[in-house]
């Protein structure tokens, strides 16, 4: 028997997962919530775009959640710890973590760790919204290449935005950082006991998708890019990293310190960290043709193109990086800011409700027929990251009248985000990706068939749920096995570890007919709000209403 | 001493007060609400556009709203019933009710009981938009001077509208009734015991605002005009009235059995009926340079300009007509479908709240300061009445984050109306009437000090609220002080009547400078969403999505 070690950090919590190698049965699991801020989110009252995690959480979590789940493990008959053959790690990203000479996170430095700065800065803290507009600025200007990849806007989300915007809003943070690190790559080196920053192998996933690194041009921008923005950053270049992986590659293997702390054999190997979509993607079942779609708080899109065909640059797609998801295929990424968080804030803020409420509210919903309640949303709450990726866009919601309803409301959240969904579909099929199914993987997927019936209806395609509840963690423990080989018990190629790993629901949603003609017409009225408070349509003056709201908002709250 | 009733007709309830002549005292005052259907409007599920009302209710509560009024009187020392010297009606309107040869409602028959096409359209009632949008058409085609006056378009509130629809999905109604009288006329119709629909006493302020009715053409629509509708409706005509009246005239006196059944002395005159708001606006002191606001459910801002005067007609503003509101005056006619009722909606039906709650969400908005939250609301959640003249607008909210409160959106749908009501404001303003100081009156006005700031620092208008509770039925009671006469104790003129019983409360709502500022921007956002949305902004392409989305949901709600 062989088994291999997922682990997979959230936006909340981290979870790990022992699974058994030869036919992907989950033999335990540990969820460790994140004890810090927030539901495990640091936050600034006067400024909603600060979102930041607190590097400690992600160490103490490490070990609760694995020991966790060896725990359950152990009680599967037969399980040994000392049969794990291999660790897989995703996280959330880009969640880069300003880090010390000795790659040690500065918060966790007492001198550091009350300041928000010194954190990790979580994917979706937008505060950096200047810097990503002046790099997309800049690189339109001077390096239309590095931009070309990522749909030709650079995201407050990613890696250089959130750097640049800590050089310039806490100086001393910057300066006291001998570099800054991935949270994907950070954890597999802390397990590798890497004490150099220098030395953490990096992951293409993250390098590629949010950091302007390429082979195309001599891995991450060059200097005279970066001194553009400020010499600073410039300088920074060299203590970062030259070269970035795919998933063939180790990050290193479990150090004796961490073996101990965890109950675990010294020198196993430890895979290449990657955004937790994209082991959720191999988790799910990704090949050609497959969109994996991971419906979380904010969703991840995933497709894959043989690395040997010509992948057209796609206006507003967040990536396309070769080796990113799978090795040996362009990964292209997409996905929406916010989907579950949409419909968590209206049942627990607007609402002041709890699960049970969304489950009423689903079931009244669901009684509804398409367009029904006359309603339209757009699902920009928290920006919109495909295809117009602007974190300057908010949501909207039109067709009220005064008796229309909570059920009703919660019916066009949702279908506010299948829109978003179909829109970034549409995309990426007009450019050549073939979408021949959606998988989606995610507790929405598996606890609402409801809002996978509107998915299919609204998208106009087959949906299937991924087999596993863990398909983060599972896609970690996928490539795990495959980077431990055969010979150890693993496998040699990501699509037999698949084969043998991974599965699907039973469950199929097929788009009906009578629905979608509806919800055609409705996707024309999301797309003329779309294109007119997005600035697709150039002849619209509705474009700046919602940037303005912001403006004034921002100078609002900064007068106090 | 001497003192006059005034009876107030509401949505939801009547009210009757007891005034003493001389000062203006509130002797005795009481309400009755409406026992059928919701709150007193008759609704139909799958049709929101539909209001009615029970003709029943509006005469069971005649009785108890002036008995338990002249109760309450009665605890005053020196009051006595036989001192009453005259009464005045105001109701809803355009409110129609179809009657039979003797001026008896089909409703009370009980062939038509619970035909809801029997009973009395309410004001709200917008099933016939259909029919107004032909008339709008029909006119601007071949009467253009009959809708000149009422903003250019026909709106589906009023009476032609309603009577065609109900002709088109209830000719069985429409050929019983024998005519069809105002809510405001038929009230003091029933108290001067008219039985013949020809002899009931119209009101000019129905008629000139509703009905298309003027002096200059002959009164009602010609009968050429209406064959174009249907020649039904042409016949119909014999069978309203030839002449419609301003407050100088009696609808008539006192009948022994109304007297009889009231308590109160047979023969003393009645003031013509008119609509609550336009008596609202002589109880809350109305004259050249003043807007009266009556914010309730809806409002309805009225102005008055010496009919000496050449007035322009204003396009979208609801009716210009001589001797509407104070003889001598042209009255001038806008409104707000939707205020109250869409802060009643937000609380009530989407927070599941009650009137605590608006207490609680009006404290938290309170402390926010202009700007702050980033949202921004159009108040059409019942249509626009005016300036654009569409029942087929709905609701719509921007700038929705996932960290917007209830609050936050409580005091964008506050904030909302204000920009309504600006637009209205301005609108009268850019066409020559004076507009020195907003009086409002309602509920709303005297229970919101922070919902009359907002609307003083968005309007930029000084505001200042009536003095009494009840200013629609104080003016009607004004009115018939002056109709009684100063031999009876009343009054030769409406100013010296409205200088002896009309007040302001002390506190004055001054704009000031720094909000106005911000929310100078913010109207000017408003105005983009508005013009967009409503249709004035001819290049934009979204004036389409209200009704489409209407279009879809009705289409949707028949075929089940």
């Amino acid at each position: 028997m062989a088994y291999t070690l997922g682990i997979d950090y959230g936006t909340n919590s981290v979870r790990a997962l022992v699974v058994d190698v030869a036919t992907g049965a989950e033999l335990g699991v540990c969820v460790a919530d994140y004890p810090s801020g927030h539901q495990g989110v640091l936050l600034n009252k006067n400024d909603h775009h600060l979102a930041r995690q607190n590097p400690a959480d992600h160490l103490s979590g490490l070990e609760t959640s694995v020991r966790g789940a060896l725990e359950q493990a152990k009680k599967n008959a037969g399980f040994n710890a000392s049969a794990i053959i291999g660790i897989g790690v995703d996280t959330t990203g880009s969640s880069p973590i300003p880090v010390d000479a000795h790659n040690v996170p500065l918060a966790l430095n007492p001198k550091w760790k009350d300041n928000l700065h010194a954190q990790c800065w979580l994917w979706k803290d937008h505060t950096s919204h200047q810097e990503a507009a002046a790099i997309t600025k800049l690189a339109t200007k001077h390096r239309p290449q590095y931009i070309a990849k990522c749909g030709n806007t650079y995201s407050s989300e990613w890696f250089w935005s959130k750097i640049w915007h800590c050089l310039k809003v806490a100086p001393d943070v910057f300066d006291a950082a001998h570099s800054w690190v991935e949270l994907a790559d950070f954890i597999p080196a802390v397990l590798a006991g890497v004490t150099d920053p220098l030395q953490v192998k990096r992951g293409i996933c993250c390098a590629g998708h949010k950091a302007l690194y390429s082979d195309e041009w001599n891995g991450l921008p060059d200097k005279e890019f970066l001194s553009l923005l400020d010499p600073k950053l410039a300088a920074l270049r060299d203590r970062l990293y030259a070269k970035a992986h795919d998933a063939t590659v180790a990050a290193g293997t479990l150090c004796p310190e961490w073996a101990q702390k965890l109950g675990l054999p010294a020198g196993i190997p430890i895979a290449i960290g990657e955004m937790d979509v994209h082991y959720g993607a191999i988790g799910s079942g990704i090949k050609e043709g497959v969109i994996v779609k991971a419906i979380g708080t904010s969703t991840c899109d995933c497709a894959v193109v043989a690395a040997n065909k010509k992948v057209a640059d796609i206006p507003g797609i967040c990536g396309i990086v070769p080796g990113a998801i799978l090795p040996g295929f362009y990964g292209v990424e997409a996905g929406q800011s916010a989907v579950g968080d949409i419909f968590k804030w209206f049942v627990e803020v607007v609402c002041q409700g709890n699960g049970a409420l969304h489950g009423q509210l689903s079931q009244e919903a669901e009684a509804q027929r398409p367009g029904q309640s006359g309603l339209l949303a757009l699902d920009w709450n928290n920006g919109n990251r495909t295809i117009l990726v602007d974190p300057m866009l908010t949501g909207l919601l039109v067709g009220q009248t005064l008796y229309t309803t909570r059920a009703e409301i919660y019916r066009a959240l949702i279908e506010g985000t299948a829109y978003g969904a179909r829109a970034i579909i549409e995309r990426l099929k007009e450019y050549g990706v073939p979408v021949d199914v959606v998988v989606c993987c995610g507790g929405i997927a598996e606890k609402s068939p409801f809002t996978m019936r509107l998915y299919a209806d609204i998208t106009g395609c087959t949906i299937r749920v991924a087999g596993s509840s863990q398909a983060c963690a599972l896609g970690a423990a996928v490539s795990a096995a495959v980077l431990a080989g055969k010979a150890k018990g693993g496998y040699a190629t990501f699509p037999e570890a698949q084969q043998a790993m991974t599965s699907l629901k039973d469950v199929v949603y097929s788009p009906q007919a009578e629905n979608q003609k509806i919800y055609n017409d409705l996707y024309r009225l999301y797309r003329q709000l779309h294109d007119a408070f997005g600035g697709v349509n150039k002849s619209s003056d509705l474009s700046d209403v919602m940037k303005e709201l912001i403006r004034i908002k921002d100078a609002q709250n900064k007068t106090i």
